[in-house]
């Protein structure tokens, strides 16, 4: 299955709604459904029969003629391409209040992340355990990362020291970025980098309440 | 200019770009540059400059022949656009590590959005500060929105109590709910919703990843 992603260019809107798929079809097998149609699945989501079956069928969802998508092939074939099928081991550098909120989210397990490490220099927060997971002091960062051989970063951090640790980042061989810094991260190609802009979703907001009082 | 939103469907992803290329302009303007060309876009976002292009034009940016956008001119285009060139007074529901992360935002004010009151249930949040803004315990949350007439509400509470509180709002006559809790809320076509949901931006970089270990 992992082929999909090679063949196939899905488009970023098609992933991001991907996780809302994957926890409707959670509930679906929990309640012991083998099989959904998309209809079923629009009144869930509030997404387009249209959009849903092509989301769905570019990442090889399987699917029974005329009955719709198979419930847990369906589970099966997101997880795959999300490579969500493993739980990855992540750490976090920024133990402030966005990064307590994302250490206290209960879904990344579900999601295929897990948080073995927070980082942060203020002393009230360094020796603590936040939500099980403990903080070390940045000054530790190479150390733990290579001993735990950690290849993916949450990085929740004030923009002016989001570069520095970067690049700190990508010579201890760490290959995902996600993140929530206000800034535009230099990397070299082989790294990825998801960029969260909290302005994006206010934006929609804004466009959606204007459309709405016009 | 207000017309263009109303003339044209402007895509979601176009509308989520806005806020970047907007920080742009400002530095731009800041520096004392009147024009830009795409192509010096591109290199400041990592967009295609043809996206770029057809982003700005969409919205109606004023363009100077080949010489590229107005700065000026595109920075009033995007702020119409979004409504972001009046000040939209806002509430929080929900005071903890998110709700607090996101009153310590500062880029709010540049983004049309002051959160003028924030609201929990917590005592040792209630009658507390952060950031400035009072924290007011939730049995008040009636009496203040129709007291200071708050039309924008920013839900950062558990999902099990996002619909009941999704309800007294509606009651109350807000207008827009940026909605943080995992549920997706039922309202009325009045009213404007924008569902944030952290696994998307999580299933994008691990679709990246992917893509850059196969």
């Amino acid at each position: 299955m992992s082929s999909v992603s090679a063949k196939k260019n899905i488009s970023t809107q098609t992933i991001r709604r991907l996780p809302q798929y994957l926890r409707v079809f959670y509930d679906l097998h929990e309640y012991g459904r083998s099989l959904v149609s998309s209809t079923d699945l629009a009144a869930e989501t509030h997404i387009l029969p249209i959009v849903i079956k092509k989301d769905l069928q570019s990442i090889g969802a399987p699917t029974k003629l005329r009955s719709g998508f198979k419930v847990k092939g369906t589970i099966e074939a997101i997880e795959d391409f999300l490579g969500w099928d493993n739980l990855n081991k992540a750490f976090l550098i920024g133990a402030g209040h966005l990064g307590a909120a994302l250490l206290g989210f209960s879904g990344f397990k579900n999601h295929g992340l897990e948080i073995v490490a927070a980082f942060d220099t203020n002393p009230e927060r360094v020796g603590q355990e936040i939500n099980g997971v403990a903080v070390y002091h940045t000054a530790q960062l190479k150390t733990i990362i290579k001993s735990k051989k950690l290849k993916i970063a949450v990085l929740t951090i004030p923009g002016a020291a989001a570069q520095g640790i970067t690049d700190t980042l990508v010579e201890c061989g760490v290959k995902a970025i996600w993140n929530f810094a206000p800034v535009k991260l230099s990397v070299p190609p082989s790294v990825a980098v998801q960029q969260e802009d909290i302005a994006s979703g206010l934006a929609e907001l804004c466009a959606k309440l204007k459309s709405k009082s016009s």
